[in-house]
């Protein structure tokens, strides 16, 4: 038997196979379920649709309130009201109204372990891979059958392997690993497939940074982004490393290809406009003028991300006529940054910090931009129309690129401030 | 000749006559003229349409990006547009794009000047009346033509007199005051009015206080709510109060009609839905459910507010299932409230903190309710449909208040707790 990869050894270990290939069907038993508040009322409606009057796992089902609360659009009370029902109705295990984006609390309070399952209705639930947990998204019909049955069947994926050795240079974050990659694989490079990211650059890696990583994979059509659980990861999930020391790929894993980077080699980089694997190095895209700086979001909204933006931010003062918004990934994290003084430094350098939630990542309200606008994002898309006029364009950077970019009001390398 | 209200006094003092009276019709040269980005749009298209290629005095101009800024409607961006070509063309003197809610900045960064005439294009223009500078609310069209000619008729208003003797109760606040004076006067009581505030009462109030209350006076149809400037707004307004110590009433200034209150004899109240002047003691609506609480807005969102606010949240934890919106009245308070940890206290009780924009008063955007939701907020208005839904109730109250209630879930008197 050959080895496997980590996103096959999560699958074994969940539906006790033991032996499994890409491509093979098979039912897993999640270990959480989650939904937000987008889907709550769809899931609600396909419940009755589909007769399930009990939960039959509630322990395991997490709600979320974090696109529509604050509520901003007229329809929003109305769809949050269903997460309340479904709460009530199915004896739903954990619900959380206000602290902050579900791809951050997720792993932030324990709900994405190293080594299980987590499916839920966002695309972005990938996240949950900074810390060894295979989270991906599913539609919500399917999640109506998880709620009623704990069970749903899964296709193997085939994994690729995303090999970074070395030392990364300091002007280097995960952002711009990311983007690269992403740039290198194109939108559908990563289709169904688990991306499992490893190295010696890798293993250097924060969590946070290992978060924002995972939490982009799907914007090659990555099933999964995987990291394998260490020391840091246990730290993290306040786990006991022996646990899950079991959580890595076996040395003679198969993967479909390998992607190798030398970290020494890579570059500060920016999706340019109008996806997200239009990627540039910032050096050719110096200088082009913005009207609106996004920093945060659950793609980059974590503490060390917004220590890099307060680092280069305190002091400064954004450019005239721009638009400046900081969106902290969580509550706790909005917290530690008002502790640090960081909310402060923005709030002085004329940002409009928003509670944590979803805010300008959506669309739909808060930082819309008009026709012919443009703007630089830590977030994960710049799709057309995702910031409001299907006329503006967005480009996508990290956090001490959209800093620096805030002081200039044109897109900055933070080295020449 | 007989004495004059301040209102007239001050009319006095900018058109140069030497005597006037209610009624009458004059020509003022206003200090300020200010306009929002709701109207910044209609306002170019009606200078346009005027004709007026200049501004008679682009000095005295001032324009504030506060109700759409961060956009969240996908019209925003457009009209936001409209606030720069404005600034760009008539080469305005003043440009705000993020630093918090007009009626706020108004008197905090000496727009609104003691004895001065200041109008906006909104109607709580008048909330300047707090620091004796005669605002008031006027249309787009009255602005373009204020804008190309410098001048605008107005009727001299008659005035009120509001006098309140005494010492007023550690657990009442200047909300609770004015709410009861619009209870009294009903919201046609007022109509054209002056409201002038007086007696010892009043000088011991705060300028933050006396902000809140010449804020809401156009719940009553007032044109102005005039507080006679003394040392307190000469501090506040950083000038010599020798310059300023002329806005006062004259001793024999003749009113309408005068109300007198024993401050001892004024206790909490409440403006119950769908109307503000539905006012009922505290005691009688305790233990109402709410679904929502507001904090802050250019009513209560100052510095007094947020403290009276943190001391009660402070070490507790807001209700279950509630929303909680704090919304400071500007990024100067907002600097300030995080730097005295209010911030984080409300963070760590359950708030959900905005920008200091005018968010949750609009019912546009932000902390929207939904069919049969209640909620209970320090802003100034509580009319159907101000919130969302026309079938969501809304009650008014002070920040004291909202605090409590935000605990208990319920209606709650801080004394309760």
């Amino acid at each position: 038997m050959m080895g496997h990869t980590l996103a096959e050894k999560i699958i074994m270990k969940n539906t006790g196979l033991a032996d499994l290939h890409p491509g093979d069907l098979v039912t897993v038993t999640p270990d959480r379920a989650v939904v937000h508040d987008i889907y709550t009322k769809s899931l609600y409606e396909k419940l009755m649709e589909m007769g399930f009057e009990k939960a039959m796992y509630p322990e395991r089902l997490i709600i979320f309130h974090d696109h529509l609360n604050p509520a901003c659009l007229p329809t929003d009370p109305d769809s949050l009201s269903y997460g309340y029902k479904l709460r009530d109705k199915y004896h739903v295990g954990h619900f959380h109204a206000s602290g902050g984006i579900c791809h951050q609390l997720i792993p932030e309070l324990g709900y994405g372990k190293p080594g299980e399952i987590l499916l839920g209705t966002d695309s972005h639930t990938t996240t949950a891979g900074g810390v060894g947990c295979f989270g991906t998204g599913i539609g919500y019909t399917e999640m109506a059958y998880l709620w009623g049955t704990g069970k749903l069947w899964l296709r193997v994926p085939s994994s690729i392997k995303v090999r970074i050795e070395g030392k990364i240079p300091s002007n280097v974050y995960s952002k711009d690993i990311i983007l690269r990659v992403l740039g290198d694989l194109r939108a559908a490079g990563g289709t169904y497939r688990s991306l499992e990211f490893t190295g010696s650059a890798v293993e250097s890696l924060s969590v946070d940074s290992r978060l924002t990583i995972s939490n982009m994979v799907v914007e090659c059509g990555a099933k999964a982004g995987l990291f394998a659980a260490d020391e840091k990861t246990a730290a993290y999930c306040k786990m006991p490393y022996e646990s899950i020391s079991w959580v890595k790929a076996d040395e003679d894993a198969v993967y479909e290809r390998e992607l190798f980077y030398q970290a020494e080699d890579l570059v500060p980089v920016v999706a340019c406009p109008p996806h997200v694997d239009n990627i540039r190095p910032l050096s050719e895209v110096e200088g082009v003028k913005v009207d609106q700086v996004c920093l945060g979001s659950c793609t980059n909204g974590r503490l060390e991300d917004l220590e890099e933006a307060a680092k280069i931010l305190k002091g400064r003062h954004i450019a005239e006529d721009l638009k400046f918004i900081v969106a902290p990934a969580s509550a706790s994290i909005m917290e530690e940054a008002v502790k640090r003084g960081w909310i402060q430094t923005f709030v002085e350098a004329g940002a409009l910090v928003t509670p944590p939630y979803c805010s300008f990542c959506e669309g739909r309200t808060m930082a819309l931009m008009g026709d012919g606008e443009v703007m630089l994002g830590t977030n994960n898309r710049n799709f057309l129309g995702r910031f409001g006029s299907a006329k503006a364009k967005a480009y996508l950077a990290s956090p001490a690129v959209a800093a620096a970019t805030a002081v200039k009001g044109v897109i900055t390398d933070p080295a020449h401030l």
